[in-house]
């Protein structure tokens, strides 16, 4: 079988740009599909940066314009790497040319930029997606079938946290390269749009939609040296992000992100209570899913820590991997994304989290930031 | 040495008075002190219980009417474990009478009763000391130990849970003997006053005052039947309750209680985060006192896992107990309790938690069942 | 109800005659039986010490020679706290005066030793009983009973091991109060009669008699200042041990203690794997029984940790403390024995383990230090 | 800078052969090197097979002999991926034709073999490796790291486990594809070779030569379908394997292998405990090394849970990876085994374990078999 080649043309190339291309060289190894990536062409503004960048991942050819990428005619992907600031220009201009886009999250600054995309790409019938990277992670994928089977009755509490320590010191600028996230301009909200992005994410999507928010942030150091003006400017942005509030189905949300939670380096944590199931999971142990059933024998009873590392389809995701025991790391939650893209191509039905679907968390970024400066009660806008 | 017998007039004969009962009868064996608890009298309405319970725990006698205890010559304490509704009208006539007072938390209904009951025992001069027992966790205790050393240096967070499950089947009755926590007229409030009084209590002694809180609560089973009138009636309890808000040293708080989080028994947990250490706690495993050392070499940072259990007197009264490696039960925070009353009668310093330290305890919780009503922010009451 | 008065001769004061004394205290508070333990009298050879523990705990006089005390008309319970080398000839002058016996574990010094101790008690027809209380937490004896129900099915291992820290220090002395542990005199043998008799006792209970093993030893300080003759002595005991063998039942055991593993207090831990089902414990969260139920359904297979706190009975000993989720200590599984031990005066039914019973965990030292000496496999004796 | 090129012949398609090849592909994405594996060829006796996983991985060109393929002029690096009782005649011909050599572990069906191995790779003067892998577990490397700069003190225990559950299932049937590894003739052993050959390669590395050890083996399923002959046939290899020993550093070993524990999936755990420090690993976890440092300050000593996760040069090869806090998987351990590898082609010094570091572990799987055999302690071979 000859596989379609798919022409990838990535914008950036930090954290994310590294990532995503680690996903379109891994997936064909381990997944099957119609699909292939080709690693077409990296852009980036420094030449010297994108040259490097290609070189060592073998792109076949770099831009230092992202419009020129986007008007490439042997470009079928469009992947945005950069800041939130960027995303919303590139992606609309990509949708014109009728690229396929995969775009890094949050999609956008705010809900309104992240309308106009999704109306852009609809228009333009591209298909898209969102890199809400930890769907794919197999313990947080098999919860999600866990509650679609039902095990978990009636939901009554979920919570989320996303707890770091890196941002402590007071002398860390902001701004600039690694760190734009702490730059209003560039990154549209702190911990809020990086982290609790994330943890909304899955909460929507094993939980549905909620409508009701309360929410307060804080800024613990309030002043910091901006590494693109050279100058001690306020920080604009939310170190620290809590909110709580309702689920349409009715449970309860508790939510909470950091960056000043000394020993947590990324401790991405959920915990879902249902009638009859309970769920648990951490980032820092991505492998295991934490299932408490009530309908096992009372007296045996207790949190059953899965290690979810079986090479059957039971464990999603994981038969395509090595063998019972053996844990994948946190990159091949991208390359499960990609091989769902994929599979998206060859059927047809276009995998989540898409544009429009990752809107629904721009909405609730929105009305927790409303909260936290009004001080009151916000309704999710639908 | 002689020591100075100090008789026990107990009120009530459930879980608490079990609980406390047994700690008269350890503390003499384990702890020195000048004074020692005599079981003089208990009482309870129904003559046989009350009776039966004299046998079981060695009380000398029994009444049946709580005003004849304290009018008692012969009783020098009050110890009051009845339904929370009782506690001011006893307490008040206790103090009148010259007693001192071991009241079960929380204090009272609500900050305003509560504030009666410390006027009365300051007017009286009797020592009086309010059953948060956690406290006295040796964990807990080694906890506040660190914060007092400046260990932490300046907090960020404070994050406290306390979750339960006992309460999800919706044909629990409410009211009478054992289910009066579910009871608004006896217990004047679910889980706030159950379960986040102990949260709140531990919290303002580890890492003080809370000036601001946002507040929401929820009522998962709206209606159960009644085992006093013998009807379907309204709960008048919150299920679950979540607040954030600040501490008046600028760090936030974010508390969660629930009798719907299936897997928890008693899951009281929480989680400190400073500038130079974090600590975090768990009743389930209350022995042992997680701490994060920033101080550490970087390259073996990481969560300790410390089993407070040491003959030493660096682990907080666990001297007195057994040998390295061997854990006390729930109940010894009890006896840990009862020791630092009498420690403070033998040294004229009255040990803590007093009434007046359980009335903010009251006042928080007062502004947080405003805050869930109102839906706005609530400041604490001074 | 009128309670039949069992009267206590407790012989030592150490930290197992503390453990005994707070039992005899607790039991009755806790659990039912027509007999009640009333502390009779306290043995010492040193009469300030005698008197000091007295009054500590209660006991109604003193004796500072054993042979008196167990010729006292007054007591029905003869309970043996000291050194192990003074077992066996306490214990069969008090089967000879018709005294029932509660003795420290190990049984006795040896074997021969101790099979003399069983043939007195048991020509005296005297109830008897010992100490290895490890079998009395609740979460061990859920175990058993797991095992007696065949939830296991086939065994294959049982792995058990003790690990300690406290002797590493080599200026550390032997003999004498406290440290007569490391004495071989007066204890006979080092961490194999000390430590590894609890894991052979539960495992015999728990998993059947052994037939053959092989074991070594390690004495890693070779002499120590010995506190009786003021020099620096040989040092005769095992610091380390470490056998394996067979089961009767086909099922392979791994067994491992030391004084030497920096780290652990009292890390005693055993783990048995059958065909549907795998257990394990530690006694650091003593409160804990790790599960893993081959049944379960696959994808949601994995180790639960059940918290044994639930007062149902089918948690055993718990419904007779607290409520779910609140542990009790070490020193329960004391009150538990004696509870135990007292049903089976009730029921004319002795609780195990007897002397009979202890006699083959005896048996199993003997030969796993028979094959450390002499570096082959032995048979154990029956 | 241009590479040079590595081209590399790959023997095997198992589950090996994928994940060296996964490994040459991640390399040079992540770590720098003058050198670069080119994927030239796989050889496979199944034409279409070959073929398929050429396609799959991308190798350049097939071969189904092995010969061929050693003897091309093309090739630079052997790889052999193939059972055991293959390995010795593909590795000294390799050898013969100058070629380096990569060979799966266990290097060899005995010690006598494999010093064979040994002797072709130093007369021919090739670049030569064993995969013994775990060591590259960044968590592992650090423990390394740890006992070279001396934090342990004197070395008291190494305890190492390496447990399975996949073959309790009676009718599983030995030989053939996946199932080698219950064929004697195929493996040359069971667990020992299999599983316990890692965990012996890591103490060498970790804590010096063993001197003599003391075994015992067993087989529970006497009995199996051959899948190459189709008849019921006795099980030559050992089911379960447990040993003690010593090490020449004095410290006391117990290892333990087995596939009949119920529970497990891979679990190779390690602990190690000196004077100063121990150190606790766990395949299952991987990311994760459990430190206890007794330099510590007392009241707050305790296990430590290290997240070996830093992208900082003190976590072993994390700075090539991503984030703090965000996990790699078992597969990194191969890719950064071919890294040294490639520095050790750069640097002209060559990464460990050689064949010759891996025949250590070799003599010593002999000793444990031969004391399994004949019941008594055998020396290591030097």
């Amino acid at each position: 079988m000859s596989k379609k080649n798919l022409n990838i043309g990535m914008i950036g190339y930090g954290f994310m740009g590294r990532a995503h291309t680690n996903a379109y060289c891994q997936v064909s190894h381990f997944f099957d599909s119609q699909h292939k990536p080709v690693l077409k062409a990296v852009c980036a503004r420094d030449e010297a940066k994108a040259k490097s960048f290609a070189e060592q991942w073998g792109y076949e050819s770099i831009e230092t314009d992202w419009r020129k990428l986007v008007a490439r005619k042997d470009i079928d992907v469009i992947d945005i790497c950069v800041p939130n600031n960027l995303h919303a220009e590139i992606a609309i201009e990509a949708a014109k040319n009728g690229k396929m886009i995969l775009c890094e999250k949050p999609l956008a600054m705010d809900s309104a930029q992240g309308l106009k995309m999704v109306e852009a790409v609809e228009k333009a019938k591209v298909a898209n997606m969102v890199w809400y990277n930890y769907r794919r992670i197999p313990a947080v994928t098999l919860a999600k079938r866990l509650i679609d089977e039902g095990k978990l009755g009636k939901i009554f509490h979920y919570r989320a946290k996303f707890l770091q320590d890196w941002t402590i010191k007071s002398d860390l600028p902001q701004g600039g390269q690694g760190l734009w996230r702490l730059d209003l301009a560039a990154a549209g909200a702190g911990v809020s749009g990086d982290l609790l992005a994330h943890c909304i994410d899955t909460a929507i999507w094993l939980n549905g939609p909620m409508s009701t928010v309360s929410c307060m942030t804080e800024t613990f150091v309030k002043e910091r040296m901006h590494t693109l003006t050279g100058k001690v400017e306020k920080v604009g942005i939310d170190d620290a992000c809590i909110f709580f509030g309702k689920f349409a189905n009715g449970s309860l949300a508790n939510f909470e992100s950091t960056r000043y939670a000394r020993g947590h380096k990324a401790a991405y944590t959920f915990e879902i209570n249902g009638e009859n199931m309970s769920l648990g999971w951490d980032l820092h142990d991505l492998h295991r899913l934490q299932v408490f059933d009530y309908t096992d024998e009372s007296k045996i009873r207790g949190w059953k820590s899965v290690h979810v590392t079986d090479n059957s389809p039971e464990h999603p995701y994981m038969e395509k991997w090595w063998v019972p025991g053996l844990s994948i790391g946190y990159d091949a939650s991208f390359t499960h994304q990609v091989a769902d893209f994929l599979t998206g191509l060859d059927t047809g039905k276009t995998a989540s989290p898409t544009f429009r679907d990752a809107l629904e968390t721009q909405q609730i970024l929105d009305a927790i930031l409303e909260s936290a400066k009004t001080k009151q009660w916000v309704s999710v806008a639908k």
